[in-house]
This record gives C-alpha cells, structure tokens and sequence, in this order.
C-alpha cells in the first residue's frame, strides 16, 4: 500500500472537468481530520493494523476470478428472493422516497409479474404493505440504473472461483425506452417476456453447452479493444457474443429463434454491461468484512440517495444525495429532464473499471462527454485514490499499466479528490426511459461519513510486528 | 492539398525505431533533386495540375465504398483467372527468383489443385512453363504474404460501390503453420479443402442472407476497438462475425459444421485481414490513372522485390529488393530464420490503415514489438507524408482525427521519410510458415525511381486557373 502523504486538505480542482474533485475535504472538517489521523500512524501513512487489513482487502479484489457459469430465475438463484419482494438499485429506498425512474420499473415489474393489470394498480400495490424492497446489494446482486429485479426475471449467475461466491445481475434489455430507465410500456413487458421465454433458455442452454467462462479474462481482452466496461461494453459484448454463437448453434431449437437471439445481443452494446456488474461485485464482496480495512468495497445509488460501503464496516450504508450527472443528453431532452444519479453500476469503478478505466476507452467520451484526452487524464488521476494497479486489466495507451483499483476510503478523504463515474441518464419521470450519459462526482459527504464511523470501530493501534502476526491468507 | 515545405534532403532519424526514416533523401541525389524539383512551383509548392491531379486521387480513395458482398471461386470471380495460373503477392517474379515461402506456397497451391502428386512434383511443374505466374494485383486481387491464389480457392468480393469496381482476396487460414507462410504440408492442404467445402459455401450463404456488408463502417468502428486492420484485426474479426453469426445460424445445413464455422472464425484473430486488404485495394483502384497525380496506389512484395505504383503510372511498378522486417519473433526461431519482406498486406497502410494508423491500436506493440506511444508517435509522423486525413477512420487517442490517407511521392522524397508497416514474418525456407511479426521500411529506392519517372512523365506546367480549368469529376 502507498503511504498517504500530506496533501490533506487541498481542494482540488478538475481542468478537464471529467469529475474526481470536491469541494470538501477533511482539512475543513476537525471532526473528519481528527476521524483520519487517528488511522495514521506518526509518519502520515496509515496505521500498520489498518494497511495490513487494507491489503487483505485489495489482494482479494485483485485475485478474483469471475466466471460465467449459468442463467437462472431469480426466485430460484438469488438468495433470499421471494415473490413479493422487489429488489433495486442502491441503498434501501421505500416508495414514498423512491425517484421517478424507480417507480416507474417497479411499476413495469409488478405488471410483469402478472401482479398488476395497470399502472395504477401497481402504484396502488407498491405503496401497500403486499410488496417488500429491498437493495440488490443486500441479495449478492446488483442491477443497472433502477436495478429491479423481479422474481420471474431472468439473472446471470457469476461465480468467483478464487472464493467461492456468487452474484446476480438481471440480463440487459438495450438502451432507450427501457424498465432500468423507468419505462413500463407494453413493448418494454413485451421485451422482458421474450427475454424470459428466449433468451433466457437459449443462453443457459449455451452456457451449459460452452461450460463456464472466464469473464476476467475477457474483461481483460476488452480493455485493450476500447472498452472501460461501465458505458463503453462494444469489444466485450462482441467477445461474449463470439464465446457463445458456437454454443448457441450447437443447442438450437429453432434456426430463426437462435438467430434473433443472435440478433438480439449485437444490436445491444450494453448488452455485458450487467455480466460485467456481476462480475465486479463477486470480485469485491470477498474484500469486505475484514476488521480495519480502509478499502471501499460498494458504491450504489437509487436516484435518492448515493451510498458507500467500506471493507470494515460490512453492510453498513453511508449515505448523502444523489448528485446529478453532468452528461450528453438524446435529442429532446436536456438537465432538466434528468433524474439524480442511479443505480448499482458504479460497481465497476469500486472494481477499477468504467471511470476508473477511461484511459482505456478514449471514444467513450462520444458517449459521456468530453475530449478523447481528457479519458486519460480521469484514469491517471484515479491513481491517486486507489491501492493498486489490476495485474489483469492493462490500458494498452499507458504502456500497459493496469487500472486503478481498490478505492480507499483515506485517501478519497485525504485528497478531496472522489471517484470519476461514468453513467446513463435516466428520465426523472417514470415511464419515459434513458435521456442521455455523463459523468457524475460521488458526494463526499457519503465519504466522509464512512470515514467517522470507520475510525470510530477501529481500536487502539496495536503496531504489531508483521513477523509476529502474519495475516492468514484464504485460498 | 498541404503545400510541401523547403525541407528537402533532411534526413529524418526515428527515435522509436518505428521506421519511417531511410538513408536516401533528394537532396543527396542531384537527378532525383531535379526530378522532384520539376514537380514544384515557385514557391516550393507542388505545381498546379500536379496538386489538383492528387487531389482527385485522394478524393476517390476518401470517397470509396467498400461493400463485402459475397464469396466466390477464384476461377469464376477473378478476371482473368486461369487453371494454369497462379497469383502471388507483389510485383512480377518467375520461379528461379522467388523467395522460399512463395514458392512453399506455389508448391502447396499445385497440390491442392491436384496438379502435383509430390513436392517434388509441385517444383517440377512450377519451373516448367505449364504453369504461369502473375501478381495478384494485376488480377484485382490482393493476397497477404505469398499471395497464392489458385483456380479452386475460394475467395472474397468486395464491390467499391461509390465507382462500382470490385476486388478479390482468399479466405485467412490463421497464423502459423500456413499456405500464405510458405507452408504446404498434409494439415495446410486439409484446411484449405474444408475452407473449399464447408466454410466458404456457408460464407456464401450468410452474405446473400445478409446482403452487403459495409466495410467502410465496419473498419471506423474497428479503429475504435483498438485495430489498425493489417496486423490487429480482433475487434474487426469480431464485427464481422457479428454480422455473420445470425445469418449463419438462418442458413445452417448442419448445427455441427455452423459452430464449427463459427469457432474457426473466432479463433483467427486475422481473419478479417483479406477482406480488410480488399477493401483497401478497392478503394485504391480508382484513384490510379490520373495523369499528374503523384498519389502512391500500390506497394507489395513478394520476399524478392518491393514494389511501388503511382496514380499517374498505373501498372508500372518501381522496385528495389524486398527489406528485411525488424520485429519479435515466435520462440525458437529468430532473424536468421527470416525470408524478406513479403505479401501485398502494405496495401492497408497504402489506404490509410495498418502503421498508418498505429496509433489507433497500441496493444499491436506485444505483436510487432515497441512501446505503445511509439504506435502512437508513428502515426503522428505519418502525416508529414500522406495527402489526407481519412473522414470515417477515425482515432479515439489522437481527438479522433483521421488516420494519415494517401501516401504522396513527393513528400516522401522531399522528406526522405518512408511509410511505417506493420507485417508478419515467414520463414525463410519452403514449407515453415509464419516465424513472427514485426515493422518495416519501403526501401527508399522505389519512391526514388518512381519519382524520376513520375518527372519524365510530367509535361510542362500549365498552370492554368482553377476558375477556367475545373476537373472533371466523375460520380
């Protein structure tokens, strides 16, 4: 782990305007100045205790292997799912406080579920006590932009070999008017039963045909072909795409089925972005829950509130508003169309992907905003914040460096400086969709509260000798 | 068109050791001086019919529209092709002058005709006058490394549909152990009789499903995936398959034989390497034969001799013997191993694409060797050389400017600065195949001769204005 320096404080500022600075930092704060050096050490850098922990913490992040092994039904895969419960994005959110875009895909849930006729009865039924919600996160899944998740959807199920756990993520319907963005038309149900019907069997029949497959490595491959895999998913789609066609050949039950499935999946590049999801929260979930870890371990937000995680603190919510996004909107619509920063995507730059990765992304910014330069500039800040660079996941453009991964949260409060996020861009309304794609700067307050309550649980420093108490490593 | 500058005769070092530099330059030779300088107005600018005489070369380059649209026999498709013929890359060479990989191919092109029995036989035959040799170029063909094509061979058409002209290139057989290496033994003539049997008949299928497929879009979304198209081809590989796959899957007679098409197709990662170099070559082709204009059209080589053509001299080549190529090689073989440069490959970069647009495709540096900013200084220098910036290939890392389109004669000779070329190595010996992969340098020499006999060609100036003497263009 680098040693954190003395630059507490400074207020950094962002030339190129892709994010990463933030008008707090703990220099202005005695509390949070106080919160941080009580997890340094005299020389400035952390705690031996902490930074043995933290890189507990990195180094399981850093030897995950996700791999693609199946597609299943979330009420029989995803732990603790039930069919009256709802999952979605971010932070826990009851209805009376959930955004437009939330609403309006649990709308389009329940009447996928067959458990409305109209969206005024699933209004009706979701202010009711019939229906239960509750995060994603909470059920070892994670879901892009209003992240719901149903018990009749179909979910990627994503096994981190090097640990043994597993996550979830609902398959991609495409961009536009679509339930993640908060629409709930007929042709959105349409498009979620066929996946059901469809694509859902014919990838499980795939996936059984092609056995497991190994999605760091692929990530890997698609980060020299342009992708970030948070927005930009073109080079991994296609690489998914290419693993499965043969498999999909092979176990056909219909020429035409197989070749709308085909169809289907290339004209989506997001179509990886929820397997990508997937594979960064089963890399990141073994990294928590280890005493004194520093190392930020979820990001997630549900149009309300934006939250944060850390390693030390397993399952607790730090939380502040959602911000908004600074972005590129469809035609027709501008700012104030947009609804608050959403959803469980921001998994990715947790994992040192999407935001984190830009550099190795440059067209990305036709996409989110911004010149080609200044992808470069966003990856080589990141560094800044982060405790290592991914022995995997290389940027061809800097001499094959490996992205900034493993966030950690005294260095976000050190510097001020927070974590680049690239996202879509909801309707604030339900029932319209996605308006666009930007940047958006994580609050610093959910940061800043992680950093009381983290020094608040840490006890007195030990300063072990590391010889004397060797962390005990799992496999 | 830039005006060319007074910086004739300096020679250019090339601190990358990415080629383009050479030891000759005009100014160290008094007739090649006077050759360039007959070109030239006044004011060091190239003469009047001469820049307008360019600019509608490079016009047309930039206009052209390549289409994939379909496969068929060489014999059928090729004009002018022959039982008795066999094309080969580069400019004209007999048998006592080919390089050993051409003539490892030649042998294994007559025994997968059936013509030979034996290798022995195949060289009986190949030094008799039964069989004759062509260059594919002279055919509208392009093949990479030895180029052979014969009668049986499948091969792919591309229509430039913005002049109507078309061009052939084979079916990629991967790398390694392979016809186009110089390879020819029982597992080269196997595979190449299966792409006869069951790839190209199944190719042939998916395009009429598909109908064509535009190249010229495919390779801009190529170029964002990390591609330069001669050397890196995964990500166009990939789109192709992409397109395919459905239609593939429509037009299926056998599950098993489609994912076996499938799986041959995703495990060559240059498999789009010959519908790239037809693309390229039907885009060049229009822009030849324009009187005055000093736009290169063509290079290629056959392992004896490196060949240049001019838009002003169609079909006269300019020659000088074929380099060595700098680059890392497969492990167990090394430089000694290495036949001179070779293939009509180089009509990528001729087109704008390969070292052209390096910097477009950092990651090609653990194939050809270098840094990744060497790939992107090399395309940067790349513009001192060439006419245009191409409008739809587009580079993510350079702001999305265009790649460098349009080699000019006279700004190669005035600089002394050569085309940067990516390209594979082949054994020296018949029968080996691919030993590595790596960076060359067009001798100076053909540039030099082309460049006096460009001059010889020129009549005196006209230089008559624009206003009274607008260019005929053709649609």
């Amino acid at each position: 782990m680098r040693s954190v320096g003395a630059a507490v404080g400074v207020e950094q500022r962002d030339p190129a305007g892709l994010g990463g600075a933030s008008t707090g930092a703990a220099g202005g704060d005695p509390e949070l100045r106080a919160a941080l050096d009580r997890c340094l050490g005299p020389d400035g850098a952390p705690r031996p205790d902490v930074a043995r922990a933290t890189a507990r913490s990195v180094e399981r992040l850093l030897a995950a292997r996700p791999l693609l092994i199946g597609v299943g039904r979330a009420l029989d895969v995803v732990p603790g799912m039930r069919s009256d419960l709802v999952l979605h994005a971010g932070p826990p959110v009851g209805w009376e406080r959930m955004c437009g875009p939330v609403r309006g895909a649990v709308i389009g849930g329940l009447l996928y579920e067959g458990m409305a006729g109209t969206p005024a009865e699933a209004e009706t039924l979701a202010a009711s006590r019939a229906v239960a919600f509750e995060p994603c996160h909470h059920h070892a899944a994670v879901g892009p932009m209003a992240g719901v998740v149903t018990a009749s959807m179909p979910v990627w199920i994503v096994e981190n070999a090097a640990f043994g756990n597993r996550s979830y993520a609902t398959l991609n319907e495409g961009l536009g008017k679509v339930l993640r963005f908060g629409a709930y038309d007929e042709e959105v149900i349409a498009r979620l039963r066929w996946m059901e019907r469809v694509l859902a069997p014919a990838l499980t029949a795939a996936l059984a045909d092609t056995g497991p497959l190994d999605l760091r490595t692929l990530a890997a491959r698609a980060l020299q072909m342009g992708d970030e895999l948070h927005n930009r998913n073109r080079a991994a789609t296609s690489l998914l795409f290419l693993a499965l066609a043969p498999a999909l050949a092979t176990t056909s039950r219909d020429r035409a089925e197989t070749a709308a499935v085909l169809r289907s999946i290339d004209a989506n590049d997001h179509f990886f972005l929820n397997v990508s999801m997937a594979a960064c929260k089963a890399a990141l979930d073994p990294a928590a829950g280890i005493a004194g870890s520093s190392m930020v371990t979820a990001m997630a937000r549900n149009g309300t509130d934006f939250g944060v995680q850390v390693a030390a603190l397993p399952g607790r919510w730090f939380t502040a508003p959602a911000p908004m996004v600074d972005g590129l909107y469809f035609p027709g619509y501008g700012p104030d169309d947009a609804a608050p920063d959403l959803g469980d995507s921001v998994i990715t730059e947790t994992a040192g992907l999407g935001g984190m990765a830009m550099a190795a992304a440059p067209a990305i910014v036709q996409f989110v905003g911004g010149q080609a330069a200044d992808a470069l500039a966003t990856t080589r800040r990141m560094y800044g914040i982060t405790l290592a660079e991914h022995p995997a996941y290389q940027v061809p453009a800097l001499g094959f460096r490996g992205t900034p991964a493993g966030i950690d949260l005294l260095r976000v409060v050190e510097t001020g400086t927070v974590p680049v996020v690239n996202t879509g861009i909801a309707h604030r309304l339900p029932g319209v969709g996605q308006v666009g794609a930007g940047i958006v700067r994580p609050p610093f307050e959910c940061f800043a509260a992680a950093m009381v309550a983290f020094a608040d649980a840490l006890g007195p420093s030990d300063a072990p000798s590391p010889a004397t108490v060797a962390p005990k490593e799992e496999p």
